[in-house]
């Protein structure tokens, strides 16, 4: 017998028994604790950084009267039940990713990185300023929790590989763990996903049961030791140019807060987004250069044809995902516009930028 | 008489009695207001969202308790002045720009804008995993105020140019409205650097006056009416990649809040530099699209060989700069080891998806 079961024998089960004794205990002594779930375990870098960065401001912020517990994937229920969990009220609080409940709601999907989309910066501005945060509430009001983003990637690597890749045609054949919209490019250009826990990925990768892994960015992937069981590390990260966490709270635990405290969670979850992505930016960078320097890692670029190969398949795929229901339509046109917005502006901004400092300056 | 000078006359003058007297009326009916005053005008597109944002923020946070009440440029002191006045007591708080305290600390110019150094991303990352907040303390506590990044521009344009620029020296004979480290570097290129408020420098620019003006971004350029006055905008955004603007607080007044309290005001700037930055994100790529499409602006890009030759000046301007003092030559070195550590992985990462996405991808 599982832990939820545990709790679900406990209570006597039934949803509305289950929310009110897990709601109660967290009132006793005058003070409120929330648990939190991570779909990751605990200590997982940078990952983890977004649910711990938010229960330590929400207890400081409110001198202890509300507190956030956090547990690590599995601890009380298994990592992708974290979502029902939280709807059921078993767990007041999640911490994850979007992709993770594409299942319940296919559009949430389009919360996931959008392959040839638009970067975490670009993706912050959106749910902040381009609509991003309206659709997104929506879409997990179905599930029965209030959404925040809270954390993101930046760009993400093509993957590992132990095969190269020349062209389009080389993802012929090749196991790939992969997922969400990125996955289903993968298997348009021949190849088939495989999904698979993080933890099992490099066992797959030595083993030969596949061929290439995505996973996250040097920071994760050196430490989970991909490079010991890779040939090469493909960029530039096509399939997940973002990637927004999400912290979901049980709607009657959300409209429960007070107004101070609902602030305080949601500012919070702008601090675990901007701190996250802090950190990947520069544990990311270092990582990146151990890996080139120490481990002596190839890494390899996708060519131009294999990128406008993907490009194409991708609009296909996109296309037709979107089209899957009106939720999804409306989803991907919010995204899509604003990414044809911003597309000319980051070119003569930050890319152009980016291309000039490394002419032959001397700093 | 101005206002700063009627406070000092109503109080007595001296800087404790200033203090004290400032101080204890935010304590009346149990509440605490603190005073902060902006170094531009209220309104101003994105640059005072940082502001507002905070008080908004912290006035929900506490309930009420503690209140930020947010004056324009010269309500209460003028501009530029808003730093003695936060030192001194005469205002709680200021929200401004770094460089413009750079004449009080040289260093603190290095927390502006580096010419070809590091984006506002990149920026968010030194300061809180690269030692950035630390050694920022450290200068700002010689004001008697405590520092907290609270707001970026992201990459800003190359100026706005009524002649043009074909090489390095064109350069010479201009009359340019710019100040910090890239205002020197068009120095070392045979430009006069003019000091100009931002108000003044569309009739600076229709009279002739000045032949060019290093502004802000399209949002706030477009609102000034930069594009009905300058024949050209010219890009890369070489002299400032990226632009934290700076909330600061009186060191009694920031000593004399509760743990909660600071907790609140701490995060209540990261939650202001996160929002501020997805605004210019969100307005400058729109502003961009009516500057170029409506108002018919000529986007002039600088020849690689005009930012070779700019990129070789900033490298002897600004290692000069570095040499002035202890201070300047740490904060220089933290800046460019980190700079030189990120640069490689944002190419691979940010730089290649940026490019591969403008590969005739269809979405």
């Amino acid at each position: 017998m599982d832990r939820r079961q545990a709790l679900r024998t406990a209570t006597g089960g039934g949803l509305s028994t289950i929310l009110a004794a897990s709601v109660a205990p967290a009132f006793a002594q005058g003070r409120k604790e929330l648990r939190m779930q991570m779909t990751w375990p605990k200590n997982s870098p940078a990952l983890a950084t977004g649910a711990t960065t938010l229960a330590e401001f929400v207890t400081k912020a409110t001198g202890g009267a509300l507190t956030i517990k956090v547990y690590g994937a599995n601890e009380i229920v298994p990592a992708l039940q974290t979502m029902d969990a939280v709807a059921a009220g078993t767990l007041h609080m999640g911490h994850g990713y979007p992709t993770y409940w594409g299942g319940k709601v296919p559009a949430i999907n389009f919360l996931g990185p959008l392959p040839f989309g638009i970067t975490s910066q670009e993706q912050n501005a959106w749910f902040e300023y381009g609509g991003g945060q309206a659709l997104a509430d929506k879409l997990y009001a179905k599930l029965g929790v209030k959404f925040f983003p809270s954390g993101n990637t930046s760009v993400q690597a093509a993957g590992w590989y132990n095969k190269e890749i020349n062209s389009l045609a080389d993802f012929k054949g090749k196991k790939i763990r992969a997922g969400g919209l990125g996955g289903k490019v993968l298997q348009a250009a021949g190849a088939t996903p495989v999904q698979l826990a993080l933890g099992e990925v490099p066992q797959a990768l030595q083993s030969g049961a596949i061929d290439a892994a995505d996973y996250v960015g040097p920071y994760n992937d050196m430490a989970f030791g991909l490079h010991k069981v890779a040939k090469y590390c493909y960029w530039p990260g096509w399939m997940e140019p973002c990637g927004a966490l999400d912290c979901f709270v049980n709607h009657k635990v959300w409209d429960d807060l007070s107004a101070s405290e609902k602030e305080i969670v949601r500012v919070g979850n702008e601090y675990a987004n901007s701190r996250v992505l802090s950190e990947f930016v520069a544990k990311n960078a270092q990582a990146y250069q151990e890996l080139v320097n120490v481990h002596k890692v190839q890494m390899r670029m996708l060519s131009d044809d294999t990128l406008r190969g993907l490009g194409a398949l991708a609009g296909e795929v996109i296309r037709a995902e979107a089209g899957r229901d009106a939720e999804s339509k409306e989803i991907f046109e919010s995204l899509t516009k604003f990414r044809a917005m911003v597309m000319p502006y980051t070119k003569i901004s930050e890319l152009e930028f980016m291309r000039a400092r490394l002419l032959d300056v001397k700093l």
